[in-house]
């Protein structure tokens, strides 16, 4: 039996505690500053309310105001914050994390550092304290996992990185179970960037949905029912190559992308969600600043990774490292979320990046 | 302009007469014995009854029986077929194509010959008569295609392949339109393979709707609605793993599997129609043999591919050339549809072609 901590406690840093309790372990959920509601609606009735579910028995909730009960005994600290949180969680880390302890990060996102990519696990390093962050042990999770799902003890396939292999069958012991299966690899930079690439691209996905209404908008009612799912598929299959064109330039693997933490997790982020909402209105032809007025308080990881990436993305196609013909989808997602483009791609400029493949012959002498 | 013949006349076949009719060729529409109805409806009222839309105005709908008016004369003849189809357009290939014409296949499927599996191309090539076969060439059409959206020029990005490099351009000519966007490719092993199997892969996605449905009714109805889409999204990750180790064992391009041949047709294919279908039925617990009965008449892709690919893998596997434990997923696919056995994944099994990632904790010996 180990103590594991999450610290943050939306749906799915919560979803998390239900595999670790049925295998018996001690569980402590510590909200955030933002979370108090959701600790006390714990406390009180047990039940977390936007996962809409009973905690498990074996959890014991914490406000953030607690929080120096919770942490600095704890074998493993799950930080379950959001993108913008790892700031803060390195702070709470910094006063309350003890050496010896696994960091486990649930977080998706990426920034951009002097011109270079980071993933969190990296941002959060330099961000703590020395010497206590070569103390500390560091672990992420990648891979399809919806919280609901998962709390629903559905069927759910993830993989857990680290640089460090031998903490890693520990953590597998920890977490596995009949419904909640873990692969472990040490890729934790492929791992990283596909666990945050994949939501910029499920937001180009999810344009496909609002095309639809702009286009039946447009030119009425088409008698035949019809979806845009060739392209919804373009715009998978372009995503994917743009993923593994980052991750390898910068030294992922490539069964990773095309795996679980790449393809496996983008297909279910398209699936739904608030990236496929945000997707929607652009696509409807709404800019991104009437847009986010539909979604008040809602972090949108696509928007904010786009936004993120592309000073370095800028920076090293400056540098003449990325091509300047090789991320056409993410480049006019950009612009779309900046600059109030047009929510269209320009389709034959997809898969220049593959060698194999002779593009569609050029439009623009048209 | 170009004439071009599209030999059978389902949904396909005749959604690709819209971007060729687009760019002013002359198109011919011949049904198969089996297309009479359809062909009466194009002729008599210019409605496809499958497709519900009217056919465009350059496109001559002809039966059967009026093949030989269309197909010596074509530049193109293009097989609209299904896998069931191939051995009948062979014989009417036999008889009625000619020196210098141009083959171009549509169809999905695969053969297991002598132990060895052969894309439909070989298939077709190995049945016509000697010398007509070599005085053809052969090419096939790849990615994420629904007819239904081609047909509303929705945004379609497909790849045209051939081994003979010198066709691709003037094919590409032929149909490009500013909505349907064509990449070429040699690798017509490669795409020919994910063509075909990604029909039992995304059958298997499907399952997991069924699964869902199965789970409620035994446990009873859940007050958080959820989907399965981790067990879908674990399903769509290790099938893409399984076409890659069978594309890239019998020397397809991984390119080919990660683009739109594999990733974006398997995307789109998830999406739904028959294979889906079929999948809830048997995630349900459905028999396959009762399951079949609730779609009569209806062809399955997912089926027939598991069924027709199966003697192959089974032989390679007994020869060596395929490990035991690396496609866990289509073998129990295919006994869930040979042998009635449960709808279940090992998921545990899953990735074990995969270097980097360590599997989970082996669940057998609890």
């Amino acid at each position: 039996m180990a103590r594991i901590t999450v610290l943050g406690a939306g749906v799915m840093g919560t979803a998390l505690t239900f595999p670790l309790s049925d295998n018996g372990h001690e569980v402590r959920l510590v909200g955030t500053h933002l979370d108090d509601e959701i600790i006390r609606s714990c406390k009180e009735a047990r039940l977390h309310p936007k996962l809409r579910r009973q905690i498990p028995d074996r959890v014991t909730p914490y406000a953030y105001s607690e929080a120096e009960q919770a942490l600095p005994d704890a074998e493993v600290i799950l930080l379950g914050v959001n993108s913008r949180g790892v700031h803060w969680a390195a702070e709470v880390l910094g006063r309350l994390a003890r050496p010896g302890q696994i960091i486990m990060m649930v977080t998706k996102g990426l920034e951009s550092v002097d011109g270079e990519l980071k993933i969190l696990p990296d941002v959060l390093y330099a961000r703590l304290p020395a010497p206590l962050r070569d103390q500390l042990k560091y672990a992420a999770i990648g891979g399809p996992s919806i919280a609901g799902e998962l709390a629903a003890r559905h069927h759910t396939s993830v993989v857990f990185v680290s640089r460090d292999e031998s903490i890693l069958p520990y953590l597998q012991s920890l977490y596995a179970t009949p419904y909640y299966h873990i692969w472990t690899s040490t890729d934790m930079l492929g791992v990283e960037l596909c666990v945050a690439l994949k939501n910029p691209v499920a937001l180009a996905v999810g344009l496909a949905a609002g095309v639809l209404e702009k286009k039946t908008r447009a030119q009425g009612p088409d008698p035949v029912d019809t979806r845009m799912f060739n392209f919804a598929a373009g715009v998978f299959a372009q995503g994917l190559t743009e993923m593994a064109y980052i991750v390898q330039l910068l030294g992922g693997r490539p069964e990773t992308i095309y795996s679980l933490p790449g393809a496996g997790d983008l297909f279910v982020t398209s699936m739904g969600g608030r990236n496929q909402r945000m997707g929607r209105l652009l696509g409807m032809g709404m800019p991104f600043s009437e847009a986010v007025e539909e979604m008040p308080g809602e972090t949108i990881e696509g928007v904010d990774a786009t936004i993120a990436i592309m000073p370095a993305i800028d920076a090293m196609t400056q540098a003449g490292k990325i091509d300047a013909d090789a991320l056409p989808m993410l480049r006019t997602l950009y612009r779309i979320l900046t600059r109030n483009a047009p929510a269209e791609f320009e389709f034959d400029r997809f898969f220049a990046s593959l060698p194999m493949f002779t593009p569609p012959p050029a439009r623009s002498a048209e």
